[in-house]
């Protein structure tokens, strides 16, 4: 076969290691490794009490063809939703995906050619990190304060590279790190687009798990010049497995994202569009929202308490306001992925921080601990071993 | 907002014709414009027969984050489907995608970049031709004969554009001519990718629809030397809305294929699969299809019965053994987009052949008519009105 027989993309790419850890997620492990919603949480029953409204009264368009932008009735629940939370002016659009991750994607093949540089958190969300790499060969990195990026080095960054098309943020309890972007900041990443002419791509699941703290205004709602596009899905709230997410943008960019995504895969799944519609219009999305907080709220301490028990002293970790991750760290020089091969022979499994990082090859003391998919015991259970593993590094 | 906002891509995507076409779609239009199969044949009853099996019983995977290359027991049946009809060799794998068209677009991912050369049938279908345009600046255009593509233009053309690295070929009913590519062809084209080191991405969506002649071997079933990609799809056999299609080529390249199914949609919809696998367990898939193709070839001799009949005997047409088409020609020099405008106006709906062809700009005398999703009399009574109005234009 051929020399080159790969394209640039393809000879680079590299996998999620999350999916990798996947394999020891098992009754007996102790797994934070994920990003998965509590199990029991999925609305398994409510969505056969209404499979005979979805696959027989609407099958005919359940199992049918649909509308490459989606089912008319869930785009216009999202639109009526997403008016609501401020995110939709006029001239805007919804438009649902295949998950949030497809609208990155489609994002990505609207706007970016390899020479196009990509602006991103440093650490942030490995699929959509391993996204950016195959569309640019620029993606630059900006690291991360509590506040979220750091302004000052974001604007050099701009100010240094020309190339710069896009930014690439997640402002609400962010992957990994936990942090929320405040409001200054927003404005100041909104300005700093305005200045050098970028695009933004708002990457927001997480944004409705807040259970404490006050709600900040996404970056989509300050943004006068339809350079946000804002990115969300049902995964965290509703179910992962269905793959339903969705793109406000302005109409230009959907009508043009609607064409990428005829290309992609025609339309998303439309069982999974019409189950999550006829969930929405029987049941209490804000209800169902609630449970999650109440549970992920009380998850999270459980987890937080435990690391304040077992960890040794000098390891340090953010509070979660919401969302699914607590990011700790290790004293400096310590190797997060040296800490995950010793617990992987005691079966706790967590996500070395390295694997977040745009230079993924560098050690990092830091890692993520997920709190919403593992129950109280294992969390209680799991963050004692990982104490006393800690302890025997350190 | 700068200048050069959008992709290469990005500024020249075009849509699907007949997706703009569907809005013509309604009760009391003569519509043969889409490739959807006929929606009386829609499991509607038996997914809901299932649906406590897939939403109860195994509700925590149906709506949980499930694997990247498949939900596991899918795999497993479609390995054994493949291997069944001689198409899987050692070393080789099955992964499933959202839809074949998603396929198609993971092996464009892996392979192609802008300046690599793509030869493709010409006409073709126009959703792979916007994907193959949107990955290389250099797609080749080879027409068509009875017997499949014009082998020595093919040649002709990989002779003369060492940059081409890909084949996309739809062998069997060909979409839009519904021409099936002799054994004779396959071999050729095998040869050829063979001398110029080519890929070959092999479209089998209708393969399995063959209502008259004998099965000819598949181009992946000839191939030892793992250069073919072969895709096909749940579209035409069993529901289209599921958008769960399948992969088979050689494990390296489902491997790496898996890598960008990960950045493209994490996984296909968990439902769709899950109630496409207890479908299969339920019943009988090949008595389902046979259903099909009962109906499609009854369905196919009324319309070219109805064109005979009604259309100007220097009109001709393409009688099809399988598939959902009929290619229909006006003598040359007529325009069928012009012939559907006339047809719009008396709601007579079908793709005229300029949307199928690389230059789609040029004006073309043929048209692509769908008799799988029509009932028999409206085909019967849609024939007679493009009758009539083809006999006002020639």
């Amino acid at each position: 076969m051929r020399q080159n027989l790969y394209s640039i993309s393809g000879q680079k790419i590299r996998g999620s290691k999350i999916r990798e850890l996947l394999k020891y997620k098992s009754d007996d492990a102790f797994f934070f490794a994920g990003g998965l919603p509590a199990t029991d949480l999925l609305p398994k029953q409510q969505f056969f009490d209404i499979a005979k409204e979805v696959l027989i009264n609407n099958g005919d368009k359940a199992l049918q063809y649909g509308p490459s932008p989606g089912y008319p009735p869930l785009r216009q629940y999202l639109r009526t939703r997403m008016k609501n939370k401020g995110l939709m002016f006029d001239n805007e659009e919804v438009m649902i995906t295949s998950g949030a991750q497809q609208a990155i994607e489609l994002c990505l093949k609207l706007f970016i050619d390899k020479h196009n540089g990509i602006v991103a958190e440093d650490p942030t969300f490995i699929s959509s990190l391993n996204n950016l790499k195959n569309f640019s060969e620029n993606v630059y990195p900006v690291s991360m304060e509590n506040d979220g990026i750091n302004i000052e080095i974001l604007e050099e960054t701009l100010r240094g590279n020309p190339n710069i098309k896009m930014l690439y943020t997640i402002p609400n309890f962010h992957n990994p790190t936990g942090i929320v972007t405040s409001l200054e900041r927003r404005k100041e990443i909104l300005e700093l687009a305005e200045k050098y002419d970028l695009i933004i791509v708002e990457d927001d699941p997480y944004g409705e798990i807040r259970f404490d703290g006050e709600d900040i205004p996404t970056i989509k709602s300050l943004d006068k010049n339809a350079r946000v596009i804002y990115v969300s899905s049902f995964s965290k709230i509703l179910s992962p497995g269905i793959r339903v997410g969705w793109v406000v943008a302005n109409k230009a960019f959907t009508d043009k994202l609607e064409l990428f995504k005829q290309a992609d895969d025609v339309h998303t799944s439309m069982p999974s569009q019409l189950f999550a519609h006829a969930f929405l219009t029987h049941y209490d999305l804000d209800q169902h929202i609630q449970k999650s907080k109440d549970l992920y709220r009380e998850k999270s301490m459980v987890m937080a308490n435990a690391i304040q028990t077992y960890f040794p002293k000098d390891c340090r970790y953010i509070q979660p306001q919401g969302g699914l991750f607590i990011w700790c760290s290790m004293p400096k020089g310590y190797d997060s992925n040296r800490l995950l091969e010793k617990c992987i022979e005691r079966k706790v499994i967590f996500v070395p921080g390295s694997v977040f990082m745009h230079d993924f090859e560098k050690p990092c003391n830091c890692f993520r601990l997920n709190y919403s998919n593992a129950s109280k015991d294992k969390i209680e259970r799991g963050m004692q071993i990982l104490g006393e593993i800690l302890s025997e590094i350190i």
